[in-house]
């Protein structure tokens, strides 16, 4: 990483794609001498974020998500929005391409040039890449960005990530009842604000239609965390335009609502707290993990906790008293 | 706390309830020199432990989960078992009395040689009082109860709690569709194996069955976590005796289930290692806020990621690297 910090932060603010990238890339990484870099980086741009509207959006394989990205970003670009478009992917490093790696996806948005999109960290967020879709998300709305859709699939862990970075969460999915929800993990049900059941034709409009209807029942056992939100259920056909408009619509009315009940600023210092309490307990880790010695025993101790050897909370508190004492 | 660690521990051994009751406090403090007592305790009686099934209950108020207990509690003693009672109760410290705080209730399951109860700590969990229903269970379990029944209300956070803890979690409702659900927070129908719908006779059956259905439905998208499990949903009256053997029969077929797909152990193993990491992050927070300086440092730190008046993961690098460098 050759750029100076300079460059990068006038490249972003003038909206140069290549810089924002290898910008992407710098808060992605690991090393020491990037992250010196990264945060010197961030704090340049801080001032510039904020201003957009960050959309989670998750669903199963097969329910048409880029499609609907594809579409959708079109539809926001016609009202003069500029649109990145990101992607969290713990199944990347196994199954590439499954998600965004898959260059002849979103082929005519990634063409626009008010649109950005980055696929996911080549080695899955798990592997050897920091988890930094949040500080990712900064970078795109310092360059101008005003809708972050973030893209992810229906497996858990990343869902409840998504949901803690953005305002409002989008799920799509396909006719078909439970049944292919079954991959979904449980609990990505819960942090839904707004479904969009896809590739609705005049075949298939009566099943959606009872779907809905379906739909709107169990969502009576799973009322939103937004007070006086009902979850639309809305649906169309991404590929052929319909329902898209709709869908704004409702992300629009959502932001509204939560504006209005004084919900939105809150929630966002809420989930940036939350950022500093993950990043505090990776870096206390990292730091604890950084020598052999001491990484080997916090496995120990964990084995010991597991093993029901000893309690768990005397063996933590075995575990933290060495820390501290060794310091 | 005068009593020896040798005669609490021979108490419980011997199933002497007020030792235990003394034992359970001591687990509950904060002050350092219970906890070092209380470490030594649960040493010496972690070989008895883990024999017990570890029954999660939660509903909202007015459900019956009481009267259910009362009843469900006698009926595990008429099969021979021992019966233990904590409850997890957020609210207590505003509303006493709101759950197991009221000494009328369960007066007869009180009153049984094989049944121990144990009030929800009077301060509420969240204030000077440890969250130490885990090691409470423990002890219960040393003293030769067989079923350890955690009560708690549906508001979240505790739910979560005693997921985190149990071998099945156990839903007891009302029929009023989804509305009367409203209080029960997202995330809580995800965790549920049963459901038993409480206070049905012969004028509400037809509404009970038509509740089963709607719930079955809802149940679709939230499927169990559990392999080749469908979620029962049960129904009776705890008041009347009907219906309390399925529950029984229920729970016990989830168990097994468990116990086949090899993943009641494994559960567990997760559960303890769970325990550990939660209590390390208590007791390193603990350690930090223990000078005021450093505690002041940390407030700061947070409020500077909260208002992004730097991001949350440079603000939080920077605060771990002063706790390190400052000893």
């Amino acid at each position: 990483m050759q750029i100076s910090t300079e460059t990068l932060v006038k490249g972003i603010k003038s909206g140069d794609k290549r810089l924002l990238g290898k910008a992407i890339t710098l808060v992605e990484s690991k090393k020491p001498e990037h992250r010196i870099q990264a945060d010197l980086l961030l704090k340049e741009i801080l001032p510039f974020t904020g201003n957009s509207v960050r959309v989670g959006i998750t669903g199963v394989p097969g329910a048409g998500k880029s499609t609907f990205i594809e579409n959708f970003g079109k539809l926001l670009l016609e009202k003069g929005k500029k649109v990145a478009v990101l992607a969290i992917d713990p199944s990347s490093a196994i199954n590439k391409g499954s998600i965004l790696g898959d260059k002849t996806r979103m082929e005519e948005l990634s063409r626009e040039e008010n649109a950005f999109i980055r696929p996911s960290p080549s080695s899955g967020f798990l592997g050897g890449v920091a988890n930094a879709t949040f500080e990712t998300m900064l970078l795109c709305e310092a360059a101008g960005y005003d809708y972050i859709l973030i893209e992810t699939v229906g497996v858990g862990q990343s869902e409840v990530l998504v949901s803690d970075i953005t305002d409002v969460f989008l799920f799509i999915k396909i006719i078909g009842g439970g049944d292919e929800l079954q991959g979904i993990k449980r609990g990505i049900m819960e942090m839904i604000d707004v479904v969009f059941i896809n590739k609705i034709n005049e075949n298939n409009l009566q099943a959606a239609k009872n779907e809905k209807i379906e739909l709107k029942r169990a969502m009576h056992f799973m009322p939103s965390k937004e007070e006086n939100w009902q979850i639309p259920v809305l649906f169309g056909s991404a590929l052929k335009n319909e329902g898209l408009v709709e869908v704004f619509t409702a992300l629009q009315n959502f932001i509204d609502l939560k504006i209005k009940n004084k919900n939105f600023l809150e929630t966002r210092q809420t989930q940036a707290e939350k950022r500093f309490d993950y990043w505090v307990q990776e870096y206390i880790l990292e730091k604890i993990k950084s020598d052999k010695q001491s990484a080997d025993r916090y496995l120990e101790h964990k084995k010991n906790a597991s093993e029901m050897k000893v309690n768990p909370s005397s063996e933590a508190r075995l575990w933290v008293d060495e820390i501290f004492k060794s310091r």
